[in-house]
């Protein structure tokens, strides 16, 4: 079962104007700034309440963050789902013939995480995730 | 302040197949189905587990959902963040010049709303709602 929102995921074209617009808005704050795999993109993770905005600025080019910024410009890019069982998730998802970015989770420091593909989903690309 | 978020919102082509498709996928539920102003759009609040997805589709052309669908496509429209200060957080924003598309709250039967323009949150369409 799916229990909540994670997080919302936004591409970006300059994150550290994005992290100073979204604290003097709303009071998001900073929880962990990182880079991606090869340096292809930064991340910021940051909160306000029970709300938590991951920020994706692409630093390099051809990849799904920077082709998603020259088709559409910055702006929402994903919503992530928690459950207590992604493994069942995926099977259900298998069982309806649903298509999916990650066949099986991806095994992450803090998370396990699946994509399932837009087409699958009213457009929407959505993130499985499954904490802890 | 900002609390959690209230709801996110998706723009749709065929609101029964999205309604189908989301209930089989995740179990979501339908808690409320609505008509528009004029007749412009129907739309549908759905729930599974915490989360709260509002499903839009256009019934007429010209406006915004459907001028949505017809550049972007079916997908993430807008994300609600629940306050229960609106008339606060409003000041905040002018205060900083950050652009409105609703300068007052709107009165909805069960809530006040405001929309942020999507130029001054990095493309994000961001609703503000104060609920009861």
């Amino acid at each position: 079962m799916i229990k909540k929102i994670d997080h919302i995921a936004v591409v970006v074209k300059d994150i550290d104007k994005a992290v100073k617009s979204y604290a003097d808005m709303f009071g998001f704050k900073v929880l962990e700034r990182r880079e991606g795999p090869g340096g292809e993109f930064v991340s910021v993770m940051m909160s306000a309440g029970d709300i938590r905005l991951e920020l994706f600025q692409p630093l390099k080019k051809d990849n799904s963050f920077s082709r998603f910024l020259e088709e559409k410009g910055s702006g929402l890019h994903h919503v992530s789902f928690a459950t207590d069982d992604i493994m069942k998730e995926l099977e259900n998802l298998k069982a309806q013939g649903k298509k999916l970015q990650n066949e099986e989770p991806i095994q992450m420091p803090d998370a396990k995480i699946a994509f399932i593909h837009p087409s699958a989903a009213e457009g929407v690309l959505i993130e499985l995730i499954q904490r802890g």
